[in-house]
């Protein structure tokens, strides 16, 4: 098994003539604008089985809440995936609720009455064929994935991006020894969680030596968890709903993100019992998730379609650059770099 | 003027025996457990003078609702901070609303009349007596303050707290020679968006050679305004309510941050207009703010006392430390190092 790029030379990714780095050059373009001007052909489509369709009860005024989840492709955290699938199509997930709101850290939803300080009942049996998962899985030590012939291409390019959002200008780089390069571009690759964080495949990760793992920014979904040494079956998800919490990384599965209806999970009322949790007086605030659906399941005409920006297509390039050294007319000072989690993967839903 | 630490040597810090070095053993406590356990003396109480009180309209339930927001000490962006005095010392506060909520971003409140894209009526006209301040102050080049006598001793102590949090054992480094321990010390101290992030007097601030600055950690209150050379006047004022978005640093100047009712801000309903502001269709869900008052005018009984864990106690370095490396029970891997925006300064409420 091959290994990514840390443990090959940085310096030889810079020596590609990429297209990309035109992206250094300076342009006015706010971060938006640049994704609104990708060509088609920039869009990646994400598959319907990616796809995890959560509707909530409807809100005080009567109004529908449904959230989109994608669920995290090979090679990460796929186990865990393996059952959130199983769980949504054993309809598990319909009839429970959120039972935690921490301000700055995650929302949760999960059964009531599992491993929760306010339960009232008996918790719900788990459905068969469930895969048991090992800490060793939080993390992957080589990007072995069918499917994706140009690794090595892409192995690059996550480099350059992440360069990019670093802030370093690559072709300046490019001229100095490359000894010089792969220490450069060790130092600008890394930030206070690992000693280096980039993307792949519309995913932000991070990765040290040769071990590599998807990151907690915001609207991302990981799965609760008991003591160590359990991993968590996916019964109970999160989603972030502040500051990156960076120290869960490696530490808790994540499994998706949310591209739709972030505001439904973001914006509900925090608990005020330990971590959030809703006390036994506001069982009342627990927000009901009527059904979770995998999207390829559903039927044609219901079937909601998504896109990500390529983040191995040039614009994916310029727009992590331009999010590092806004330039667009607001700004009067560009920060000269991007933490990983404030450059967002644009998604976008595909008019039928 | 003498400035910040980075100008000196990073290593001559690093040479004292502080007691905070300790803090680089290993520990079992969570950092609630550190800071719950911290003698009554590394609390410092915050000035009346310096906490507003922000009364919003009671929730739907009817129940009331509470945001305290604490000023920025000097050096830091003091013109706004008089202006912002000004402003609740003249009730011109009082009527305005929230206006706009954007999610992962922003909370904002102002007069909904004043450069509103969704304005229906004319602005309310400004108290006298206000100050312009430019663009400049967006920064500080030097810590000059009076009142604080041990200006040295702190700016070495946040140069070890920022060592800890960037997960550096401060006594292997001592074992280095001086222009080692220089590089290291320079290259952990950085981010993605400064040469270096620490905290002072209570407050994070980041730093590039010799300018320093607050930084947009989620909670901090910035001011609003328009384009450049506009730098507001403190009549519009947000809170973030997401992932830092730091590179707003050095480009809207930060007046605060809120220290109680947070949760009144982050989950109120995000708006659909451009921006995250509410619509003429959604005016019903700007919040009202009844009023906002210094602390310190209001009657004895009803004003808040608060108090911070000093950043220039071993007690912080400790908890500093303990975040960028958790050994609580729930973790397993420790992360190595932690961002300076999750490392929040505990501040909590004086009991009368």
């Amino acid at each position: 098994m091959r290994t990514l790029l840390l443990a090959a030379s940085a310096a030889l990714a810079l020596a590609l003539p990429l297209a990309a780095q035109e992206a250094a050059k300076p342009a006015a373009l706010a971060p938006s604008e640049i994704v609104a001007a990708a060509p088609k052909a920039d869009w990646v489509a994400i598959p319907a089985e990616d796809l995890l369709v959560m509707t909530l009860a409807p809100d005080a005024e009567g109004k529908p809440r449904t959230v989109v989840i994608q669920l995290m492709p090979a090679p990460f955290s796929q186990g865990w995936v393996h059952n959130i699938r199983l769980f949504a199509r054993a309809k598990w997930y319909d009839g429970i609720s959120v039972n935690r709101v921490q301000d700055n850290y995650v929302t949760q939803w999960g059964d009531p009455n599992y491993d929760n300080p306010e339960a009232t009942g008996k918790p719900k049996p788990l459905p068969e064929g469930l895969k048991v998962m090992g800490e060793a899985e939080y993390t992957v030590s080589s990007f072995v994935s069918p499917g994706t012939p140009n690794r090595a291409e892409r192995q690059q390019f996550a480099t350059i991006t992440g360069l990019l959002a670093a802030g370093v200008n690559v072709e300046s780089l490019a001229a100095l020894p490359e000894v010089e390069q792969a220490k450069t571009a060790r130092s600008a690759l890394a930030d206070r969680y690992s000693l280096f964080s980039a993307f792949t495949q519309g995913w932000p990760f991070a990765g040290r030596e040769e071990e590599f793992w998807p990151t907690h920014c915001y609207g991302m979904v990981g799965v609760g968890r008991n003591y160590s040494p359990d991993t968590g079956s996916g019964a109970e998800l999160y989603t972030v709903i502040g500051h990156a919490p960076r120290h869960l990384d490696r530490n808790i599965a994540l499994v998706g993100r949310v591209i739709e209806g972030m505001q439904h999970l973001s914006s509900l009322p925090r608990g005020s019992g330990d971590l959030g949790f809703y006390t036994a007086e506001e069982a009342g605030k627990r927000t009901p998730i009527l059904s979770v659906r995998v999207a390829s399941d559903l039927p044609a005409a219901e079937q909601p379609a998504f896109e990500y920006l390529s983040t191995e297509s040039d614009t994916f390039a310029t727009y992590a650059e331009a999010i590092a050294n806004r330039r667009d007319p607001f700004f009067i000072t560009p920060a000269g770099g991007a933490d990983i989690c404030n450059i967002r993967v644009p998604v976008r839903r595909v008019a039928d």
